[in-house]
């Protein structure tokens, strides 16, 4: 396949994963968890986001969602999210599904939920027709490529305590964040208050592993059963963990987070003198958003992969990933500029 | 860790496998099974189950059980199994929950349906108030290490089709089934007239893959979807992919579970002339089940690692990998021998 | 407690019904259905919606609206309603939980759903991440007192059809919408492609009675095995049937949802004359919502049991049932046009 | 439909339940149990199971059960029970699809669990791949008729808290027992330790009722949102509360369960001098189990209505309910003899 900017689990593994699979690939380790590349990483985690972090790995980010989902809420309690949300969009009702609880979608101008919106949602507590407002889950950075700031999670964070309720982050590209932010995976979470996180690596170069991490200890209750049960306990998690730790001690997330929010923004540079290109969100991590005529984006699509993402507004994406190239961006555009040179 | 007899996925990944891997991490493509391994290993198992075989590979066996009860099964369906099968006791409950469905139990003398020990859950068909019986599952080779005959599965498929139900194999140790009897993985299932597979690849091999594989079409239905709900979609699913088509193609299957076997009637035959001893369950594939003096197994598991499988009964299980050495049971077996000359 | 404007469900038991339960009480009758009465209630049921018509009687209208969800569904597919629904704001997630399946939440001025606000949610067929939009749910009446018209109606059936979708009409005052349209149930259901409809009578002057009637006999698949296993069959069925077939028989149908309906007109004639209250929606059926000053409606809720439906907005909920008495309006009215000349 | 010893729920309701019902048709109540009859029927459940009872009115006795199983677990918890509990043979699997728990069955030679029965269970606590026991389930009366003695309540109460566990009791017969132990319902369940109750109503003179009743009020929580969602939520409430009101006030539930107890015993006492029948579980409350020649059975079915129970073992139950008079077991045991002589 050629190269392209559909998205950054297009790409493959980063070599130190793949040597840190090798290495890991010697002698019998107990399965489930049970090995000391999960209790390394298990502490290292706690390094990383305070000593009452407790992670639970899974295969993919819905596996990570649905957990915490799971760790937060029973079956008459509410998610309210974004109406652009993976969990509302793109895992095909598992929240629904496997813990039987409802989303409360807002719509947003930027993917971002605030305060405001947040509130046209809760209500009805104690009313019990009405499914219990339990927990707000926003994504960092977004699924439109924008970026909550510190103080807009702490926000949020707040909001949720001050109703008995909790903060999940769905952090699939939360290496792309912190790299933006200019912070600490700590930074950006425990110490904001967030309960619980879906901390990815996929889309960051491993080549399978996400957890998810519980913050807050009163949601750490009987959840191995409950990964097990989901059908996301791995056998030899010594290759999962092993992943992580690489990934995190290597100084890996910060290269490759660094790297794809950096051709974005090169991407980003280049269309600022093609009027025929409006960019529809602000260029915060590694994804840009434009708005282009509907024949240019169609026949780049012969060029490169990528994904429309609202077809009747002419709206496409274009991802970056740790292994986009400087000649990727510089072909890509110019690929560009030939299609608008035919419309023309 | 020392090396032990535990389990067949304390083992790590054969060699051919990282290759494997490695060849399959060069540039981009689509996820979520849109790629062209996972093209070329849907046709291969076309080849291999027949032409109307359609694979869903999921992340682990768990993954792969409910997803094929799922095809077989809506919530008020029930399925019979032995006591002893991995859906009932070592699952979590994961059919009950993410299905829905009953699993009505049987006890049997080595993990082995039979049609007489099914029928006896055949009844309450058209009664509202029970659990309507829709599936048999099976395990080949069985959680106790025995293996259906051909003919064996094919009265239990002839059985179960006469009552408009259908038969499930739990396929983990599918392979180390099939060199046992010496017949090609669709002698054993699609011309016996299984309908749907779970086909193991971790235990034998793989870093981690495992198959649900509807032999029947009119199983196959929306399971992409559910799949997906699941969350047993891998987004990179090429480097799944990549495994299993080196797992078949390069004939790893057959040596690496040919070796296990082997390994475990070599440890077999070391046991013959130690009284205190007992063989429980026919050594037929990679597993050997034992009653011995509590004091000696437990001392034993000082020196190696391996499972009690019934503590009140003193039953062990010796589990054998494809990357267990002649060597590993030679010195197994002298350690067995002081541990009772100590116990003497 | 005090008359009010509460609900129709504060009503008793009209005296028919009282009757007719009565009359059922003699000597003994098989369980679940398997009774005399619940037979000749069938054939009147397909005598009334066509005869491919087949009934389930259920507890209550979250049973009815599931159990039907449950008829057009399985867990991956998605249906689309009125964010107002029923099923989205008044079941506490029952349709998430049970069925597993997605809702697809419209905004709508009025209540109703129409093709071009449906067609806002029909996308995403075939891809797997996301819920499989599979049917339609309206409510007749709606939940705000508004009326689908006979041809808003087909015209949504047809749009589900052209889909391969079914549509499902929630039906807990489908008497009140026949009464008002002036046609028979057939004529506003089957005769227009509605596929399932969940029928109402606790509201309309049953002591408890819903019903999930199967217009499209392709969705009538094991429904009464999930109706079991949903907690929603009844042992001593002949007195739910026996209030339905003289719901059914003696015309109380009609005679009280018209009654009820004419009481809301009667209401809401008074009303044209006070300034300071406006109605929202049309007074199409039973109910009247209006807006009036804040102190005003809670004064009243003093003398008057009546639902807030907007509290921000101070929208109220006038409800008549058909006990409601001319009495009842005319010293309602003289209440609050007291309330109103206080805060005057 | 002739008279018959097929269910205690194929008689009608009781003349003071109908008395009941109809007083409390006046005027306007809240709905969904903010009533007054509500409201005196649960101090009424405090007065008899004392101050901490809080009960949940239902609609069936499945609906009790599973309320009570939610109630105690999460989907990744079990529950221990005899092989021939309603729960695991007559609900259609709603345990599990419903709350996603596992049952462990057990084998029992007179449908009583014992703790040496239950203690087979009640392994691989702590272990994720095993579904966590969490609860033991007994049927008082059980489902074959037989009694569990107070003390035998309690070593199982004692037992199931020993383990951090929960005893429930499906009480659909608990009248019926109370009256034969001659104890308070208290003394047969809070008073020993029980933790939930399924308390029936419907099998003895209601028309319908059955309540979930949670004695330990540390599983009270969030209770009316899950009996909402599972749609067990009675609108019309009323009428439901008063049936109980009158159940409990009037001593009917007395008058009743002795009736059909002592009914059993007239019919077990004609049994004695026949010797082709042969009584096998012991005759404790109003049902009578027996084995009888195949053609007898089959053609006494001809006369009157009853159930086979175990059609190869040519066992039938025959059972008496609070409207059996002596007259129907006088004609019925001649009816008997005459298909004996027959056969002869």
């Amino acid at each position: 396949m050629k190269r392209g900017f559909g998205s950054d689990n297009h790409s493959g593994i980063s070599p130190e994963i793949m040597q840190a699979i090798a290495e890991a690939n010697s002698e019998h380790a107990l399965a489930y968890g049970d090995d000391e590349w999960t209790a390394r990483l298990l502490q290292l985690f706690r390094d990383t986001f305070g000593p009452q972090a407790n992670a639970y790995l899974v295969f993919n980010g819905t596996g990570a969602n649905v957990l915490n989902i799971e760790a937060m809420c029973r079956s008459h309690h509410a998610v309210v999210c974004a109406e652009t949300a993976h969990i509302n969009v793109d895992e095909c009702g598992a929240p629904q599904r496997i813990v039987g609880s409802k989303l409360l979608t807002v719509p947003t101008p930027d993917g971002k939920l605030t305060p405001e919106l947040v509130k046209t949602q809760l209500h009805g507590f104690g009313f019990e027709h009405h499914a219990q407002p339990r927990a707000i889950s926003i994504t960092q950075s977004t699924e439109l490529g924008t970026l909550y700031t510190l103080d807009q999670i702490k926000a949020l964070a707040d909001l949720a305590h001050s109703y008995g309720m909790y903060l999940h982050v769905d952090g699939a590209r939360l290496a792309n964040a912190a790299v933006a932010l200019g912070c600490s995976f700590r930074e950006m979470t425990t110490d904001l208050g967030v309960d619980c996180l879906s901390f990815g690596g996929t889309k960051n170069g491993l080549l399978m592993g996400e957890a998810a991490i519980i913050l807050n200890p009163a949601l750490d209750v009987d959840l191995k059963y409950r990964r097990k049960q989901m059908g996301q306990l791995c056998s030899k998690m010594r290759f999962m963990a092993a992943q992580f730790e690489a990934y995190l001690t290597t100084g890996l997330w910060q290269r490759n987070a660094t790297h794809s929010n950096r051709m974005a923004q090169l991407l980003y540079s280049h269309l600022h003198d093609i009027p025929e290109v409006q960019v529809v969100y602000p260029v915060q991590v590694n994804s840009v958003f434009v708005r282009l005529p509907h024949e240019v984006w169609t026949g780049l699509q012969n060029d490169y992969f990528f994904y429309d993402w609202d077809e009747d507004d002419n709206v496409v994406r274009w991802m970056c990933s740790f292994d986009t190239t400087e000649e990727d961006i510089v072909q890509f555009v110019a690929a560009l500029k030939r299609r608008l040179a035919q419309q023309g």
